[in-house]
């Protein structure tokens, strides 16, 4: 045992409201990625920093040791400014599919390593592999291959990038611990850092159907990451924006990329295209980009060329059909009036039972399976109109598919008040 | 998959500053004793419920579940009422020494479950080892035959009893969750319970050797208890006793055991004389026996006749010489003055450096190891004089010792401020 502190002796230290020294932060991230401290003694930690919080110091130094617990990406050979884009999650938030393509096709770079969705919250990865022959999986020359080529790749982060973060967040996960603001911020800050974008904008979700459930929490870990991610000398801002109210007309996998290839046709639903086009701007602006305007590029077709060429890069069929679920189910409008309330909770909740997410890491995912809303809030509907259809494989599941849409929807005699869709802007 | 709750709910219960209900204490207790809940569950659990804190209803519950994960002694069939003393430990406390025996003497039957030495504080079974030939295992009939026969048994506790505490206690001393006043009283209430005496004083010590270290916290944690067992049908009350300076003359296994023979013989130091004698005052009163003063006892050898039969059940010779360590070192006195402090965290340190107590559980201790001192507070020494005499087995252990010392006495004009041997008493 030649190790210079005690693990006891960093939880004593959080526990009794004290401040982590460099020297114990960088220890106990490096000491628990080698096993040197136990699962018990991290789990004992997380909670005291959850309940007693941690310094911006303490976040940039525990950000920066979970970064160098592993490998960082360097895509400075992809021949112009890379700009990339994290959601904190939400339900039918599609946005990473036209956009990628979009900010490409406006002359920035976007090297994005993405996930999987867990719990109600959708994955842009999930959503990308019901498209037929689209792989995940790719080397960082391959990335960098395709950067150079189509400007644009999404895919998995690799299993040397942070890994501290990825040991941390299946403990976090399984105790209790992911609701805290530094170990959330460091968690998602520590894997962009080390993928190595230069400038980077965040879409902190606030609502029923985000982690974030009031404004002032998600102001907090946003300024929380634009700090990190400024400190570390990647260009950060944050936007917050709405999700009280589900983001498009589908949440599901092979739906989203029908809904996706809608917005790069130039259509699709407003929100999703308005949401597309600011983010895109913030991210072209960031990199300090100034080519040609997001919205000129979904209509004249250049987004779309680049998502075609983006999909083929990694296997995919962009004209192949796309999975359809095997049996469907229709929600009428109880009466007339107007679509009062469409909870974002309940329906990401409606299309996991559905078989759009997972339970477990390890579960599979139905690509057909979701929820499709024919109303948004503020439309007026007749009585018996459809409102909703459930999209599922196993038929089995409707029932518990309506069971979280129970006071998830409301017809009455006008809109109830909602969020706007972009919220606030932070950084910059 | 058949659990009545999750885990991770649990948890985020008490992380949020939530009540736990009876069925949610009964079932996380049950569960991690059995392993469904993981030991990074119950870590983050027992931070959370540390940080937190519990209800009066909530450590009832929690102690009752932890009682009955194991089995419950019954000595109801020892003919005469049964009494129990518990201290939170000290530094030169060899208290149940001659209190076992000496209660035995004065009518009631004393069933001591004890445990180990642990960091800077000693252990009754230790000590007791160090005399020739006596064992600390007995089965719960031989314990029971000790008792009708002598009156008073010390022993170690069964696998069988409380083992939710034995694991819990194991986990909570590597995640620095020791500390935690509902789980402290929860962990020592629940043993003494199960182990069915009728009557407990609990000696709950305070100052620089203790675990608690001021009079508030050391009230709270015999408040908490008190409550427990009076709750639980044993009539159970506390003494607030001082551990700002070590008891007696010696600390250390071997050098205990002739000091509390001294104390039965008659003799002894006067702080362990009349602490002996006050507890075992309350615990005849707390079981209803109104037999011979304590003080007669010690005096008309009727106490150590009880001790030589006690220590010769558990196959010790009460005749044989104990142990001596190989080597010693005398510190003396830097002037001519009054010893004005004894630290007893500093001698307590030092004892345990040279051999008298274990780093790890799994450690063997030294029988001869520990330090005697030759004067106490107040007492006038000349420059020169011996203070202090080491003894160890392994004589590089005098270096640790000696700098653990350092500062902990001090020669000056006139004795700093103490506590009084007896500060409070709760219940009853």
């Amino acid at each position: 045992m030649s190790e210079p502190y005690a693990a006891v002796e960093v939880i004593a230290a959080k526990r009794d409201g004290g401040e982590l020294t460099d020297g114990q932060i960088d220890w106990v991230v490096d000491a628990y990625t080698r096993g040197a401290v136990a699962d018990e003694q991290m789990s004992a930690l997380a909670m005291a920093i959850l309940l007693n919080g941690m310094t911006r110091r303490e976040v940039a130094r525990w950000t920066a040791a979970m970064i160098a617990s592993g490998e960082r990406m360097d895509f400075s050979a992809a021949g112009r400014p890379t700009a990339d884009k994290h959601s904190t999650g939400g339900v039918g938030d599609k946005i990473t599919l036209p956009l990628a393509p979009l900010v490409a096709a406006c002359g920035a770079a976007v090297p994005q390593l993405s996930g999987r969705g867990l719990g109600h919250t959708g994955g842009t990865l999930d959503k990308l592999e019901s498209i037929p022959g689209w792989q995940a999986q790719l080397t960082g020359e391959r990335m960098l291959d395709i950067l150079r080529e189509v400007g644009a790749v999404v895919c998995a982060a690799g299993e040397g990038l942070a890994p501290a973060d990825r040991k941390l967040y299946a403990l976090r996960d399984v105790t209790a611990t992911v609701e805290s603001i530094p170990l959330i911020a460091s968690s998602i800050m520590s894997k962009k850092i080390a993928e190595g974008t230069g400038a980077l904008v965040l879409d902190v979700k606030v609502g029923s159907g985000a982690f974030m459930k009031d404004v002032a929490r998600a102001r907090e870990l946003a300024e929380t990451m634009v700090a990190l991610g400024t400190d570390a000398g990647v260009r950060t801002r944050a936007l917050l924006t709405a999700m009280d109210v589900p983001l498009g007309r589908t949440a599901g996998n092979a739906l989203e990329v029908r809904e996706s290839v809608e917005v790069l046709a130039g259509g699709g639903p407003p929100d999703v295209v308005e949401l597309t086009v600011t983010l895109a701007r913030e991210m072209l602006d960031a990199a300090g980009v100034a080519g040609p305007d997001p919205a000129d590029a979904l209509r004249d077709g250049s987004a779309m060329d680049r998502w075609r060429r983006m999909i083929a890069a990694q296997g995919g069929d962009p004209d192949a059909p796309l999975p359809v679920a095997r049996h469907t189910q229709v929600v009428t409008a109880p009466a007339a009036g107007v679509l009062a309330r469409l909870d974002a909770y309940g329906v990401g909740v409606a299309a996991w039972r559905l078989g759009a997410g997972r339970a477990r890491k390890e579960d599979p995912v139905s690509a057909g399976a979701g929820v499709e809303w024919h109303a948004v809030p503020g439309d007026t509907v007749t009585a018996g109109q459809p409102l909703l259809t459930l999209h599922t494989d196993d038929d089995a599941r409707f029932t518990g598919a309506l069971a979280a849409l129970e006071g998830a929807y409301e017809v009455g005699a006008a809109a109830a008040d909602r969020l706007p869709l972009v919220i606030e802007r932070i950084g910059g």
